[in-house]
């Protein structure tokens, strides 16, 4: 079956405004799906639905919605009513960052509905069109901060975990069904937004990932684009999906550790991440 | 530092009308602190604290709430107002079983409320006392499940994962300010409410655990009493806990394996406790 007939005629990208989603929605495009992206900026999603339309001369659709709206995952059901979605791709989320308790209580409960009510309620939408239909795909977008406690991340790590435990239990349900569910535990990555923090905080990564600019060994941020193609050609082999090989090495030995041991090691990074405190990153 | 020092002089025990609740509740009052107890039923939690006092000759306090209701935390601070809990270990938990794509969804979504919201409004709320007064215990009890996606129970395996990730992150910031905070991994153990649904559906356990009726080497769930008990001696040893050393190392041999095959092991094995499809299980 050619990508398009299982996973058109659309492919549904939330969280696409830029970085990371929208590479996943040219992705999407290359290979042949019309694509219909969300996210909260009408401006941005303007702009990047003219470069796909331009780079791969297919329909678009822009829909501006809020995944911390209790009511977003209805509001794109009415959005796409009478289109067939083949494919979705869940990358929208918040990241919170210092110490949990210092950050808003509102501001973990955004987390939450963000990561965790948003993509329950939309895969539960989806799930079904896809499963009486005997085909499709679901991924959910998740962190390595997801596979251990991680201070300063603490409701985003504990947010990114739901993610990443949903999609595992939906690709076992639904794998004989024709529908494909995986989770993709995506690590640092050089997006808009982590550019933003990197130049409002002048940390390390402000002027770029240029491995010229960096001592050598020195681990680097992946482009969004790199991490969005390296999806597809492992879409199939969930439930839990890296960008790189290093990427899985590194989480499979992380995961033979005491906890004690990991959990101190990615509050340790996490840290290093945000030296000043209170921080937020939007993905 | 002796317990009630260290941990007293309340602690708070959500999720305790009978079972590991009422269990949880009745080490803390033998370790010689008063005991507030909390959950849906008024009837149930009087009992228990009726048994509590005549036990132990502790002071306790009845708190009817629902841990499904969005104003829990907020409900349950106000009844404890002057009050200084210097233990709080949360039980409260809904497990729907069955396919995701057929539990309602207004089920999934109390079950991020019970899990995900409630504790993460609780911890943000004692974790602040707790942090100021340098001392102090927050567990939050989860399961096997939280480890790998597992079918059938799907949304609860994702709400408990978060559950235990939030307590990881927890343990790392909090260790340093006299604050304990764990994950205790619990696996099947006969409540009464499991033992419920086995009398429902007539499943294996319906008559009980007794070793004596069933064939040598048969994995027996844990009883309440037992798996409480065990928490108390290595509380301090977060950040993720187990009742029995073979608990922990089940849990570090799965988390070796290839997700794939770790993912469909566990569904298989929620299947059989749920042969029949849609189920729910309230801790």
């Amino acid at each position: 079956m050619d990508f398009p007939t299982k996973y058109g005629p659309w492919a549904l990208v939330i969280g696409a405004s830029e970085g990371m989603g929208a590479a996943f929605a040219d992705e999407c495009a290359q290979r042949g799906l019309k694509v219909a992206i969300v996210a909260r900026r009408a401006d941005a999603l303007a702009e990047v639905a003219v470069g796909l339309r331009a780079r791969h001369g297919i329909e678009t659709r822009e829909i501006v919605g809020d995944a911390a709206d209790p009511d977003f995952s209805e509001k794109l059901e009415a959005a796409m009513a009478g289109l067939e979605i083949g494919l979705m791709i869940f990358n929208a989320g918040i990241q919170p960052g210092g110490p949990f308790l210092r950050i808003r209580l509102e501001d973990h409960l955004k987390c939450i509905q963000i990561q965790c009510v948003a993509p329950t309620k939309v895969c539960h939408w989806l799930g079904r069109q896809m499963a009486s239909r005997g085909r499709g795909g679901m991924v959910l977008v998740s962190s390595g901060a997801a596979q251990q406690g991680m201070a300063h991340w603490t409701g985003y790590a504990a947010a990114k975990a739901y993610e990443t435990i949903l999609a595992e239990g939906l690709w076992d349900e639904l794998r004989d069904s024709g529908v494909t569910v995986t989770s993709y535990i995506v690590s640092s990555t050089y997006t808009p937004n982590f550019q933003r923090v990197q130049e409002k905080h002048d940390l390390p990564f402000a002027k770029g990932v240029d491995p010229a600019d960096f001592p050598e060994g020195t681990p680097l941020p992946s482009l969004p684009e790199v991490v969005a193609a390296a999806l597809f050609p492992q879409l199939e082999d969930g439930p839990r999906l890296y960008p790189t090989p290093g990427d899985k090495a590194g989480a499979e030995a992380g995961a033979r550790l005491p906890r004690a041991e990991l959990v101190a090691a990615a509050g340790a990074a996490s840290k290093l991440y945000f030296p000043s405190g209170l921080n937020e990153l939007d993905a």
